[in-house]
């Protein structure tokens, strides 16, 4: 049975996907170098890797996250949608600052300037997620039957302290950029391996004997 | 089960997901600046910015509309496909007349093309969207068996009108160009809030007791 | 339920999807032209636009095709795979094709160069596809049940003759490189209007009374 | 019915499609070349060619791969997860590296270090992936049902043997870049042919009478 979130999580998907490998055109082809000076040119271009590698950990820790939040609804609205689009319109642009921020690392005052534009623009996505999770924990009636919806509002104020690792990096931007970079890079493995998870009911019958680790929440909404 | 529609919906994701992140492309990286001027050098970008935000609200509207009217088809034919692809093929060229809008705003007079183009590209979308709906409509068949057909072709005239906004903007063009945008925004935006609904007949099952927003129409047809 | 396909059918609608869209690549943004002559400047793009509608138009038949033949499959194997592979292959090219004859369109030589490359790749398409459909015909257990596989190897003679099409532009590109780019739009609108059919094997119950239009086949095997 | 790998999969899918497509921006447009000389400057590009071809096959090799692997599974979690996202990292710069590729191939010095930085990143997709395998056959619970844990562990050793070819070239690229270039679509040639089978448990049910070739694994898991 298709899901009513389905295309929504498919469009969306869509964007993640696109944005995620755009992020290789920011990475130059260096052309007009010949012999093994080549491998210099290649290894100047290291805030360029830096950045790439950041920035796929990065974006690819929001699309989990996405997906985990999407997992526990099975409606959608039309607040919830737009929502959604905010969201996206705010992740489709890291590709740009993650290109401003490699073309600059290497200058010491331009590279605080990206820096900042780069936590920044974090902080602005940490926003509109917040909204995104405010909207549907205030609602409530887009979540799943076994969602405990008191219990999912309760993660708020938890989720909001953990958005303040984002304005941090905006006051480490004044000191190093680089720094700023590979925190941003610690914060998404700090992220993909600890997830706040969503309160849901007690269920009999989902016992699954054979799996060790807990089963993932969205498997609940998705396989039945 | 496996929508007859599916795999067209599918593809038309595809198409506003990658159209709507390509408009990313079109803001430049300032590389050739160094030190504190990256922030003028990104400042005066702004043209750019406004457009991205502009033209992702519209296409992201663009789509919730597409969703919208797809989820109340449970068949395609050939003519509908085409018409489909004459719609995608039109917003498939946003990110370029975005890209002129951007590149020529603070140019007094290149900035009026640009805005008439902009706009006039608006209309053409309008055109092509009421030739898919107009057929759709008219044929009626294509329609889950839940769709009031003869409502829905009473519609018409009143999606008509709404487009008369389209046109307008084309004369605000020659009196400015950043209002022309802004007023893109603001179109987008009431779109978004304000949806014409597409009339159903009366069912009694599908009382949905938990849900305070009326459900979405196009559940209706993906969740049986 | 999810069809053997599905997958195969994402992979290939995402390509699709993705090459239709990148054809807007093609199309320069007027940067440095300031005024009103940036009408001129719109204007001379034209062979861009011109090779914009008809790639666009091209592919979108394309996409209809391959969706046509994949919805008679329930199967898929290795050979498949890479056949399909290969025609996707050949389609991601086209936006370079389209992109090289835009830019000749308006130089004599240089057009007739562009316009053979154009057709001639269209060629390669056509031998991609048919050896794709010729595979498929030959093994036949692939194809849904309700498929008359012996009317399908029937097609192939016909299907072969419908692909001279493509040939001959090749000699239309050295009389006049426009008058072969508007030939591969009549003759993306000619197949858009006739789709050779896979014979099927007669069946009762799927009489539905109330549409006009023949259902496509590839509701057949899509919605049990 | 969704399969919980469902989501996993679109993403995946969407990022090869936009990798395998993206590789056709590497190829210019020779834009400033006027007349029959337009056959000269394209066939002074053979090396973008060769590295389309060469690429697209690789990673059309590698996106069946990673729908044969996922096709075994019914279950995902986090680190499954990051170990995908990892995989998908180092394809989505396989682009980068086909494009200094084919920057470099007819300049003797350059051209050795692109096909070593072209070979050396195949090692590290290799490594990625055999990660990614390496950790599903460890913790065993994630696969479907009526695979054979044991024997899937089991294909570990030969799994590594077989990616031994990647080193190799990576030596290869100090004798020839073209010849490594080659060689990588070679390798692509064989594991199309060549899929290590995933062992399963004997199944009664399952004759599929009409059907000639051995279905394809992935069946299995997606048909029920």
């Amino acid at each position: 049975m298709r899901n009513e979130t389905g295309r929504v999580e498919a469009f969306s998907d869509g964007v993640f996907a696109i944005v995620i490998t755009l992020l290789v055109l920011g990475i130059d082809t260096p052309s007009d170098i010949s012999g093994h000076s080549l491998w210099w040119a290649l290894g100047r271009e290291w805030p360029h890797y830096a950045a790439y590698v950041v920035s796929f950990m990065v974006i690819g820790v929001m699309w989990v996250n996405h997906h985990f939040i999407f997992s526990h609804l099975v409606r959608v609205n039309r607040p919830l949608l737009f929502l959604n689009l905010l969201v996206l319109m705010v992740v489709s642009a890291i590709p740009w600052t993650t290109s401003v921020m490699a073309g600059q690392l290497t200058d010491p005052r331009g590279a605080q300037v990206a820096a900042i534009l780069y936590s920044g623009w974090m902080v602005v996505y940490a926003l509109s997620f917040t909204a995104f999770w405010w909207y549907v924990t205030q609602v409530g009636h887009l979540f799943h039957a076994r969602v405990d919806r008191a219990g999912a509002r309760g993660t708020r104020i938890r989720f909001g302290i953990g958005s303040v690792a984002y304005p941090a990096t905006v006051g480490l931007a004044f000191v190093s950029a680089p720094l700023t970079l590979l925190m941003h890079g610690v914060i998404a493995a700090y992220y993909a391996a600890n997830q706040l998870p969503i309160p849901l009911h007690a269920e009999g019958e989902d016992g699954d004997s054979e799996s060790s680790d807990p089963p993932l929440a969205y498997f609940l909404s998705k396989t039945e």
